[in-house]
């Protein structure tokens, strides 16, 4: 893919498990980055965490001129956006600490800078409110690890200019993703809206004492999750409806829709619940740290993502994607 | 996998996609396969769905002594399940049907034969009520495509005997599953509510015009079906959480619960959003035939069985899956 040419340096706002995602990837892709991050020993951390990430880029292959040597760290906010072309926020997810930082940025940054929260939640209407030139403020949510899996919704919001949208677009492409222009601004986007769904259920079954953390992870995993790295919901069911294909299927599963087949809202997240997920969670770590098991996703990952081009585009949008 | 020694012959009954699934995967497995369907044409249209499977199955390499010609096509129910070890019902899913089948099933078959339902959503003890030997009765709900995907959700209920799910388990390991065990009997098991769950907010993004089909499933595939190929909704947020894994997304996103994120009761399916979901697919398929696609996901299915095998045992359950 080639490199857009009105973005050449990026900055990175927050450096936890999304911001240094968004770091490597940029990297990888040939920007020169700046990352910033007002916690002690911020910069240590991130450095740590990209070294981590490189080789799992370097196996998917680096762009000319790529380097982790084009990265600095800054840890003033101001002169760290001010060149910037493109300014990703990536705080923790709390309303106001994101509008506060955004109109910060925005006043600190170029007038034609565009600014994308990472937010996973907020609409980017609600953050651009006071900001400085509305017009070039987004959302873009990645996914993690967001050095490697392909998704970013872009969304605008009520101020936010077309050529803006268009702009980001290129430059997340130009980033190596599949970049998803969301056109109707709601909370928590597309994607989040149907993780939430799963992920609330998911909850309930736990809190009900219906399955372990374990159980609902081999429930997927070992069924729809494989289907899902390749076709979303609707393709699957479409499929599974054999020659008649979708129309089949929602005659047969339609009448389902009305059954209490799912909770309809999520479970008080009471401490007993609290301990459970997270004791679950551990338990099925078996022992191994936090990045031995990055690893090994990472690794999956690769060879999942050389699997996928090799059967794609089936599900593409339009050949864009 | 050694094959159970009790159970050498299997009986399906409906040869629906489900039914046709089964039979693909027990004969690859080496078992002696009988199937029947009251339909007029339905053998001819189970051999031709089994062969097509047939060559994905012989990659994934064949158990010793299985073949094709193992399997008779038996019109009459009573003669097909009278001396069938394990009979598994794949009737469409209609609660009034399949208690009804499963009733005559049970006064034909042996008395220790085991008498499963691959019912999506239906109770065990609601469909054992009026059978013969209720004790043997179980849900075993696979997934699509069967001859490939590993999952199925064993329930017993409350008519059931413990030594009966044992049996079951073993059966269905021995021919080549994942065999998930769930103690508590709720409607839509364990992975179809979850699956429900995302299946109703997908809906709505569509009814609501904010998604189309093609979007909401590149959602998935780019971002979150990825990762759950490897791992479910649990540990991928675990290891989302840093070092400090589940316990620090809980803090994090919790609040998130009590948000309007996902909508909570299904839409109305009316004939506007039937036409949309269905044409949305049909687009996707871009022209190719549902066999095409078949095989290109099977291609691909085949090829992530490998991938997950070199990276497994992570989120094993306690060693057994």
């Amino acid at each position: 893919m080639q490199q857009d040419q009105t973005i050449k340096q990026v900055t990175i706002v927050g450096t936890g498990v999304i911001g240094n995602g968004w770091i490597a990837r940029f990297l990888a892709q040939g920007f020169e980055v700046i990352a910033t991050d007002p916690a002690e020993g911020a910069e240590a951390r991130m450095r740590k965490a990209v070294d981590n990430a490189w080789p799992a880029l370097e196996r998917l292959g680096l762009a000319d001129g790529a380097s982790i040597d084009r990265l600095t760290f800054e840890p003033d906010l101001k002169k760290a956006v001010a060149s910037a072309d493109l300014i990703q926020e990536c705080a923790p997810e709390r309303e106001e600490l994101k509008r506060r930082l955004l109109s910060d940025i925005s006043h600190a940054a170029k007038p034609d800078a565009i600014i994308a929260s990472s937010t996973s939640g907020y609409k980017p209407s609600l953050l651009q409110e006071t900001c400085e030139h509305p017009e070039r403020v987004i959302v873009a949510h990645p996914f993690n690890p967001v050095y490697l899996l392909p998704l970013v919704e872009i969304v605008g919001g009520k101020a936010t200019s077309a050529d803006v949208v268009k702009r980001a677009k290129q430059c997340y492409e130009s980033a190596g993703m599949k970049a998803l222009v969301i056109s109707h601004e709601i909370d928590g986007h597309i994607a989040d809206r149907l993780m939430e769904a799963i992920w609330r259920e998911a909850l309930h079954l736990v809190n009900d004492g219906v399955a372990t953390t374990e159980e609902v992870d081999a429930s997927i995993v070992y069924g729809a999750g494989m289907r899902w790295a390749l076709m979303g919901p609707f393709l699957t069911l479409h499929l599974a409806g054999g020659e008649q294909g979708m129309r089949h299927m929602l005659e047969q599963f339609g009448p389902a829709l009305k059954y209490p087949w799912t909770k309809l809202e999520a479970p008080e997240l009471t401490d007993e619940l609290t301990d459970r997920v997270v004791n679950g969670c551990e338990h099925q770590g078996k022992g191994h740290s936090i990045a031995e098991l990055d690893k090994r996703r990472d690794d999956f990952l690769i060879e999942l993502i050389e699997l996928q081009k090799k059967y794609w585009p089936l599900a593409n949008l339009n050949g864009e994607l």
